[in-house]
């Protein structure tokens, strides 16, 4: 139940801080924080969170993270379900108080695409669907062995949040011409359930690649990651 | 009296260095930080802090801060006046030593804002003062959450400082372009005092809005923080 | 064995991660990630790695780390071999699925140059082969520094990957004007195989270089590392 | 003999690494990484340095840190002129090697500055002498309160590389357009000794500043950071 409470903030933070940061400060006239701003910002949401909830709730603040996690045997099936309601329920909570503050400025408008994910015609650097599949699916592969990585028991401990956050940080300044970067259902949902239109459309691409990817970033952890016989 | 002088010379960095990047480095012509600087400065003078003179005041250097670590159960209610009033000292006696610094060139006018936060016409991108409000309520409360779970015994112990100073980095990235970011009355008493005028007249948001987030940041922690039944 | 596979998808993210934001997100209209958000990425995909498989592998990703390692008496001669071999076939790799992606865009093409590194008319900012390979041989002699340093049994527990990582990242703060960085063989080969004609050419430059860098450094902290008698 | 020769290459990195981004890449056409980046690069030089050679010489790498160390009581006056000398000689090394770099390019130029520090018309915003003056001991002085809290005994242990070198970061975000940041007689006479002219006529406030900054931060710290009586 509280674990259920905390991912609920956590993932409010992380749409509200990332999508935020996205559609209030990265094109601000001259002094901007451009995609390497908002690049910080998303992996800083992640890295508060893990330090401040981490203890509570594991901090996925993500579907595809919970889903990758009890595929490589640290989550149990159990708390998928509640965990993945709390994560998406936190993501349109957190759009929608971005949405509350945007729509405070004159020029405002969802028609902006309000940090949605998309491909083709609305990727930001006009790339295809299929550089977007390939592009979600390492990604979140990538992140899953990040997190999976850094904390194993072997690993150096406590510093777990660093690696993580800063991972999505990094994944964002790949990633955000090609897809505007989700690896996280919960994350395009929550803006996409505003923006509607063709954001709901292509969403279908943000739920199934990072599930995708995390999957397969725990099948290559739970080899390269046991130790050697 | 150790610790006010510690929050005294905290803030005042808080204040120099934060406000000091905003005012003196922010739209330096060409090669200027930015918003991403300022945020990062913001950020690091508590960063810093917190690992210089946490371990003799707690580095609070905001009086929504303190009041919302009374809230929580974690500061003794006889010293939040001395700490407050500290804050509120430092934050001007920085601000001070910015002037002397930024007055030393040709151009410069207090009519430029001094780094001062405000809303409507005031604020940096014309968002109105409902967003203004929310923003800085729901930003103060992820502050505290940030706080109170960074520093729970069961979270990574010596590690707070970075969670607390990149959590500052980040509220910055979103919300400087709604109000130019307070979540801190020291930090916004500091700079009115000088530029006086709406500057002053403005100062109530943010004096009202960062405790009443504090206090709704420590009610949520004291929620979902606790232990499981 | 799983080490080799670590180093392989742990050079794989550094060329991809690396050399992908630069391809993918530097020059992006307007909020473009820049050299900096490029030298943060470089930077991130080994802290995160490090973080990840640092256990496993050690995290080298790099055939001049392992030679400088092996110099310096921390790794075995036997294991150069694979880990360089697992280190190559990793970067081509992440090259490879940085194609696929950046080719789902209409204007893309290898001549841009593919994050290739080169000297003289193919230096970023036009510098000599001379300046290529004193930057290449100082950088990845100081790399080593920090490493064989920030890795010592006599320093901080744990904190080596923020070390190395954040040093990948101050490195390319210096040096991407001048031979787009190397300092690793592996990444330098990744991308260049896809270019061919310059960037094979003078990839000999960027094995040499940071290999003799790396040996130096190895020297440099055998003698100032070791306990004063 | 061995911490001197930590401090020579400690220091040698600072120079080659801090100047280093701002001769090199600071504004670097269309991608170049501003002030921003030349911020971190100094602070990343300090954060790496203290992770490679804080259990070797405790990383000074400049004489007011030395100074005020030794006024802090943590620094013995007998080691003082062999350190500054190792830092002023590693300084000139650094900036010989960028000197090397930088002009196997074209259109270089040691009359662009080559990363000197100046006041009046030599500071890069054109301001005064009395503000350079108090930038620079102010800015010194929270230099020191950074590195004698964070590395007191009270502090979390082995973190103090993180806040001393991005406080060195803060510190540049702060003061770039006024001094172009010294807080460093090393770093200062560094480049001047190749720039002359005004630059060395200019030299004695940033070997006078630092060092009464340090001195102050000494005293500051040595009355707030005393246990209670």
């Amino acid at each position: 139940m509280k674990q259920g409470f905390a991912e609920f903030f956590g993932t409010f933070w992380l749409v509200l801080g990332g999508c935020g940061s996205a559609v209030l400060a990265a094109a601000f006239p001259d002094v901007g924080i451009g995609l390497l701003g908002v690049s910080f910002a998303f992996g800083l949401t992640v890295l508060t969170m893990a330090f401040a909830i981490g203890h509570i709730s594991g901090c996925h603040l993500n579907p595809a993270v919970s889903i990758g996690l009890w595929m490589a045997g640290r989550f149990p099936a159990s708390k998928l379900l509640p965990y993945i309601a709390a994560q998406i329920l936190g993501g349109i909570a957190g759009a929608g108080v971005l949405y509350l503050i945007a729509s405070g400025k004159a020029d405002f408008s969802l028609a902006n695409g309000f940090a949605s994910n998309g491909y083709g015609a609305h990727s930001p650097g006009g790339y295809s669907m299929f550089s977007a599949l390939i592009t979600e699916v390492v990604m979140t592969m990538m992140f899953l062995l990040i997190i999976l990585g850094s904390t194993d028991s072997r690993a150096p401990q406590g510093l777990a949040p660093i690696a993580i956050g800063l991972g999505l940080t990094l994944i964002h300044l790949i990633s955000i011409p090609v897809t505007n970067t989700s690896v996280n259902p919960a994350r395009s949902l929550g803006v996409a359930v505003y923006v509607g239109d063709w954001a709901m459309a292509q969403v279908w691409l943000f739920c199934v690649a990072p599930i995708l990817g995390a999957m397969l970033g725990a099948v290559v952890y739970k080899f390269i990651g046991s130790p050697e016989e």
